[in-house]
């Protein structure tokens, strides 16, 4: 069966997945970049054409980093990752914060109550847009992925809905040491994960600590 | 100048200090002992008298945890650390959690709507009762601690009033792997809070999350 894993999912020390006003020029709201400074660095990311250090880093940072892509045939992401705005769709012009090319490659899945028709970029994206519950939305990644594993993308409140449906397998949680006071929570809710869970977890020398999930 | 001090201060991954439903059986309410479980087993609190094994561990946890009253002349604790209920004391019975020795040894100012006569326990614990700011508190305290450093004692309020009013020099917090999912969370309303303190972290081996932070 596949899996269905979280990869560089970032959260700051007091638990929120995103910041205060997002924007089109501000994903992240008022937390910037901060969450993922981490990432940005690392060969994965420059290889994705964020303004890392070139060449990337093949540290720590790298080493939880690159398994985003690996096995994964195709995605789950909520409209708050795809699109900064909620609501009915002004026109189909949006096409995600990604360019021509989304670096997936793979179908996605783009959870919304406003659906549209599937829109396919080059490289092998192809959005899918469904009005569903997360097990509906599992449903229609399995079909799309050809038997390999899913990805869960975010933002915060898909990952969340998924952890509370007992959907994934094993996720990967970046904790950057900063404090953003306002925003999304990401673990609201969530009592008892750890029984459900095997937790480890290790610090990088970039001051981020990365904790591993793996389904008892 | 003194330092002010947070030692062995437990929260859960999602941020939790206490859970919910503190009882005189139950001082961390449905949390139970679970943020503490790292630090029982070590030698300083088995040699405060806690059922940990025998004889206490010496590895990384007992590190930290050892550094809770070295140079210490005084504790400031909230209300809620000393006694299970808010409002006036029914009489002057309810002495701590500690029985007849508190493991304190030095004054200790408790914070309290209620003030009552100081309590003069044996092997040099004097609890005094305030009603006043956390500023207050500190004075009182650097008073009693003859040139030592204070400690913040808890509980979750009395920290993050401390923090809040940028009175903390060093704090040393264990984040446990549970998710207690309801109680009180110390981070709140601490957004930036980086920006005043270099944050350093290690995990140790029975899976807790030391967190040092010291004032920039």
């Amino acid at each position: 069966m596949s899996r269905v894993r979280v990869h560089n999912f970032a959260v700051s020390l007091d638990g929120f997945g995103t910041g205060d006003g997002q924007t089109r020029e501000a994903p992240f709201g008022h937390a910037g970049t901060r969450l993922l400074d981490w990432a940005f660095p690392t060969r994965t990311f420059t290889d994705m054409g964020f303004h890392g250090e070139q060449p990337g880093t093949t540290g720590i940072d790298e080493a939880f980093a690159s398994r985003w892509n690996t096995g994964i045939g195709a995605e789950i992401m909520g409209r708050n990752k795809f699109a900064p705005k909620p609501g009915p769709w002004p026109d189909d012009d949006w096409k995600g914060w990604w360019g021509d090319t989304p670096p997936f490659h793979t179908p996605v899945v783009v959870l919304t109550h406003h659906p549209r028709p599937p829109l396919e970029m080059e490289g092998g994206t192809t959005f899918h847009f469904l009005n569903g519950e997360p097990a509906e939305a599992l449903a229609l990644a399995r079909e799309l992925a050809g038997g390999l594993d899913i990805r869960i993308g975010g933002g915060v409140t898909t990952v969340r809905e998924f952890l509370r449906a007992d959907l994934i397998d094993e996720m990967h949680i970046s904790v950057a040491p900063v404090f953003l006071g306002r925003g999304e929570r990401l673990w609201d809710g969530l009592e008892g994960l750890e029984e459900r869970f095997a937790i480890e977890s290790v610090i990088s020398p970039s001051g981020v600590i990365h904790l591993m999930f793996s389904r008892r």
